[in-house]
């Protein structure tokens, strides 16, 4: 019997406005995806689209209506719904996401084991999460920084002419470890200048210092930093890997970049045959969408899934952040349930 | 409660005795592999010693007591043991590669599942095996491809100044599709001079060319070539691949080269993000050993798993073939009987 899809859109409230170096939000609106097999079990799946990769919650749900039909009847024809999807639909990727990530949690429900355990995969392996203070004035960053005492890591967006008061800012209310993420906000030779500043706060990971086709400054900055410099909007899907070896240290996977947790896993494979290190990210989104990406966390060396952990308030229960450390769930499937 | 582990050595006859540009042989010691659980439930795995990857059955019973104490209780901690496997002995790959069998095998039996659909693949989407015809005398030769008339496609084995004789004779029994295999026996300028005659009998596929190290050869093989040219020697692990990315057209995966089922799903994932087809090959082996790598068909392009159907008596029920066609077993695991 055929599985039946229903999507409902998602309306988020951050704590506090958003800004990263592309501009600034309070407000998300994501898609809850439900597959409900002939038993009445259902498997959930989120979407959170970003209009930078040119998703919004009105085109995932168009795709979703659109990619509904070319589902195979059996949750458990993973590779089969993947290459179906694609044939269907190009792009969209968060919304050919929260199909799998919902496949995955119904074939795991009808397994009884959670989706980290079907993987083969040691919970206890998880690496510690970063959080996120976003782009603000050196007072309120400061305040952040302080409300964000629970996470021994954090990433702190950067991009503006503001990077140094926001650095010093950062470093003068703690001695956390400190990871930054530009999303594209520099030129090379912008990044370049500004690494002895890095260096001086002790920053100890750059994401994503130029642009996603700047692969030339990304090796520039990659030569001249003493830190990993790693990929995120240059790295969209396992295919992208092969060109930046030998350009950056690792890649970022995010769900809703690879449309897939079967490319999210290929990526994984990709990236370690080029001895690239890996990291995990995320959008703004609820725990449901977060606790998908957590499943892959025991293969990461970098992890920063604190999406849900900015909400307002969170409609779901999955993974948990404890002092940094994710926990992930013992129920089978994505082990996630409505709070 | 910790695993036990229990390994019998098998001798195995092939129907013929069976040669290849390296070498010719008719008995074969392969490694049977038992993994006892707390509850009495039994995972197996085989290995296939190849002395050309430095493993006999006696290095692989020896392997075996070493790798044993680093087994996880658990048979779902893959991704561990292989780790644990890798720390406490390097090489050895067909060794690790039994243990990691039959762990797969036991935790897909807790599951009650087959592992492809723990996988999530489609059985239906195996492509057919080739059946591989020995170096012989075109006489025998003759007759081999008449005794294998159920095989929709041959695999000849190539490497000597017997090539054309063989490959005329083959051509002039049958015109069934021919794959060509010459286990790295020529060199680069005899590869490049054999095209004609193997354009001329109509061969669909040559793998391994020239020796596993000669990267330039290969690349000089396939740009002559107007098939594809397949890397099988040259290609044991999933970080071989991205140096063989625009030096052919494709890797061989073996289960005896590369160690674990999660590495050569890994392999399947790199080959892909490098745009490389996808075969697998065996050793001469039983049932059990052919059925675990049969679990990874429906991925793959080309398929030569035909190490059981060349012996005189296969000791296991699994994976079958009729007329070339792969059938995967429903049973839970692997899938995999004693006779």
């Amino acid at each position: 019997m055929a599985l039946r899809l229903a999507h409902e859109i998602l309306t988020l409230q951050t704590a506090h406005p958003f800004t990263i170096a592309r501009g600034s939000q309070s407000e998300y609106r994501v898609v809850w995806v439900r597959l409900r097999d002939g038993d009445g079990l259902e498997g959930w799946g989120e979407a959170d689209p970003s209009w930078y990769y040119g998703e919004t919650a009105e085109t995932v749900t168009a795709a979703l209506d659109r990619l509904a039909p070319a589902l195979p009847d059996d949750p458990f024809a993973l590779e089969e719904a993947d290459a179906a999807m694609a044939l269907v639909l190009r792009g969209n990727a968060s919304a050919r996401m929260a199909v799998s990530a919902a496949l995955h949690d119904l074939a795991g429900k009808r397994l009884g084991v959670p989706l980290w355990r079907w993987w083969g995969l040691d919970p206890a392996r998880a690496p510690r999460t970063s959080f996120t203070i976003g782009l603000d004035t050196p007072e309120i960053v400061r305040a952040k920084v302080r409300e964000a005492a629970a996470y021994p890591i954090l990433k702190i967006k950067v991009g503006t002419a503001g990077d140094e008061a926001i650095l010093r800012a950062v470093r003068e209310t703690t001695d956390r470890p400190l990871r930054v993420d530009a999303n594209g906000g520099w030129t090379a030779k912008q990044a370049v200048a500004r690494l002895p500043l890095l260096e001086e706060v002790g920053v100890e990971l750059i994401e994503q210092p130029v642009a996603p086709d700047d692969l030339d400054g990304l090796a520039m900055v990659r030569r001249a930093a003493r830190v990993p410099v790693i990929a995120d909007e240059s790295c969209r899907t396992a295919a992208d890997i092969p060109r930046l070896a030998g350009v950056v240290d690792g890649i970022s996977i995010k769900l809703a970049k690879c449309g897939s947790l079967r490319e999210a896993l290929r990526m994984v494979a990709v990236a370690r045959a080029h001895h690239l290190a890996v990291m995990v990210g995320c959008m703004i989104e609820t725990s449901l969408g977060i606790t998908a990406a957590a499943h892959l966390t025991p293969l990461l060396d970098f992890v920063d899934l604190d999406g849900a952990a900015l909400l307002a308030r969170d409609p779901f229960r999955g993974a948990t952040i404890e002092g940094g450390r994710l926990s992930l769930p013992t129920g089978p499937g994505l082990g996630v349930t409505a709070r």
